[in-house]
């Protein structure tokens, strides 16, 4: 039996995952490669209850993922990676699904380093680094922009010349792997329901919302890059585009300067001058650490509505992702006075979401879950499906 | 008795009127003069059912002033000009209502033309052309920022560092004339219904929704500058901040460029490649004309679901502006499928809106309204009230 091996690569961190080839793969070891940019990262492999820790002699990418193959031999066991599953974040216009990545691919998805500068060089740096380390396995590409891309015109062009949308200028959305992963949960835990409106909210240091009908996305409130929409930890979501021009032309910012801002110094991190954890914001007694998580709150409302209105109304309300699985303050804030829509909490049920049937936590028309979600598993699923 | 003049001066043109003064202002003679930026401006001049009309033989604000007293000299028929009230698009953070505008205060007002560098310049200009015509006259500003300046914080913010808020960079909104007029017919309609629930959309050249809720306006579509949110004739309306960034680094464009881009190739007329003219649109058999409307139409949808958001619910949906209150197709558009909220369109009101008392034109929950909107008469108001 053969295993496959799941890369999701940041510019400072590898996370990686072992699993055995299968339709529905199991997890054999997990573990992740930090501090990449240093001279000394740090390797940790969690398999069972046991885990090992490393500390790399280099840094960068290429010996980041020789370091995962020397981790992960002794979890096959004589048994071979066979496909390699990595988590690309731009897929461009045609991509709906996951893609064997090809030498020549790889030159294609090149081309949307300028739609994503801060993500995709680093999914691609790892993709090259897994080409040499598993010279044998396939390679399969899993974009966080395919399950976004049967969005209708309206929803996934921009009011701007034809000739940008063309060239790719689009509202492609992100996390379309754990918006896949939570509609395959949806349908597994109620697979007649699923021609229902749903909102799901994948809320962690990235955050979005995704609104799905019969186990497609149709809406989401990211756009072109992954700057859009909600507020994030450390990036500014939603903003008038006049204020950039005024950044360059009042505060002389340049390009960069303002890219740093937008993507590192804004968000949860910027309002509050405090952190981009949610965690120290709740704990926090600092007025700005509140405005900063009630901005947060607010704007994941102001987009409820609005995705919402997308779908024709609402029937299913799902918090993925660190924040939305785990701070049921957040969501009881989300979700307070929402009756208009339909949506009542059971406060009882929030506090142990992972207890509750299904994950359900509400007592109103509208039925809201907590699920884990897994982008991994989608990944894993992906890359054992290419061996097929 | 003395009168009143109202002018609302953009960068080509001023709309001016003449009231006489009072609490509640008759309307003597309109008028308008177009061309400004061309050595021989047009001025026309309806007084009744008389239109009299004159070439100037200079161009820009201060002569087309002097010209606007030499036109509405015989309207007058001896009485004096004691007030005259200007529309200037931003009072900044302090203005939340009009104020006389003094020497020092325009000097004050200077500080917001790089918050809207296409329109502040030319209101600015028209008062200064004032104080040299009207020496004697008080000279009223009336700010399409001010209605708006009460906004709670999550709506009057943008998630980034503190200082840039503390500078002045948030979410201003604009149209502010418009909605306090509208705000004034709907408590004049039924007093009794201050404390509802009210999304007015004002579509026009430039577009946006405004959340009314007790006479206040608690949210607005659009942010620092008159490009966000709502598609326009020629203005994007919502745009990631990624794409700004993109078009900087990798199609080179300088910050002026882009800003021509967003202020006036795009919109309607951008994504149609024929016109911001919700008319020819309309009667256009081109595909491309025919995805401009679903787009500006599905934005509206799409931010009636947020501002109820911002609401809690939605009792009462008004409609004005130039597309507002002639397009009942857009209306009818708008308003289709949208019972999840409680809207259901009368078909047949929506076609002779204004034969409905008060406008209304929905058989719902949600009562929806068509209304004349006249910026003009809060600013004749407002230079009355000077006057007191």
């Amino acid at each position: 039996m053969s295993c496959v091996l799941t890369l999701n690569a940041g510019s400072s961190s590898i996370k990686f995952g072992v699993y055995n080839a299968a339709p529905e793969p199991d997890l054999l070891a997990v573990g992740l490669v930090e501090k990449l940019e240093s001279a000394t990262p740090h390797l940790v492999l969690h398999q069972g209850s046991d885990t090992t820790e490393h500390t790399l002699s280099e840094g960068g990418h290429d010996a980041a993922v020789i370091a995962i193959l020397a981790a992960v031999t002794p979890v096959l066991a004589g048994r071979k990676v066979a496909a390699v599953g990595h988590r690309i974040v731009h897929g461009g216009p045609d991509h709906s699904g996951p893609a064997r990545v090809t030498p020549e691919m790889l030159a294609d998805l090149e081309r949307y380093v300028p739609f994503a500068p801060l993500h995709q060089p680093h999914n691609l740096s790892a993709v090259r680094a897994a080409m040499v380390a598993f010279p044998d396995a396939v390679q399969v590409g899993c974009f966080d922009t395919a399950f976004h891309r049967g969005h209708p015109f309206v929803n996934d062009t921009f009011a701007l010349p034809r000739r940008f949308y063309d060239k790719g200028v689009r509202r492609y959305g992100f996390h379309g792997l754990s918006y896949d992963f939570i509609s395959g949960e949806l349908d597994r835990i109620d697979p007649d329901d699923h021609h229902r409106r749903t909102i799901v909210c994948h809320l962690g240091n990235g955050a979005s919302l995704c609104a799905i009908r019969g186990g497609r996305s149709v809406g989401s409130t990211m756009g072109f890059s992954a700057l859009d929409g909600l507020p994030m930890g450390t990036r500014c979501g939603q903003i008038d585009p006049g204020v950039v021009l005024y950044l360059l032309d009042q505060e002389g910012m340049t390009s960069s300067e303002i890219s740093g801002l937008l993507y590192k110094e804004s968000g949860l991190k910027g309002m509050s001058g405090l952190s981009n954890d949610m965690r120290e914001l709740l704990a926090s007694d600092r007025a700005e650490a509140a405005q900063a998580v009630d901005y947060f709150v607010f704007r994941i409302r102001r987009e409820i509505g609005a995705m919402a209105a997308v779908l024709g109304g609402l029937d299913t309300l799902v918090f993925c992702g660190g924040i939305g699985e785990n701070a049921g303050e957040i969501r009881a804030k989300v979700c307070e006075g929402m009756d208009w829509l339909g949506i009542l909490l059971d406060r009882t049920a929030n506090e142990t979401p992972f207890s509750q049937p299904g994950g359900v936590v509400s007592e109103g028309e509208v039925t809201v879950r907590v699920l884990r979600t897994d982008e991994e598993r989608i990944i894993a699923r992906a890359a054992s499906a290419a061996l097929e």
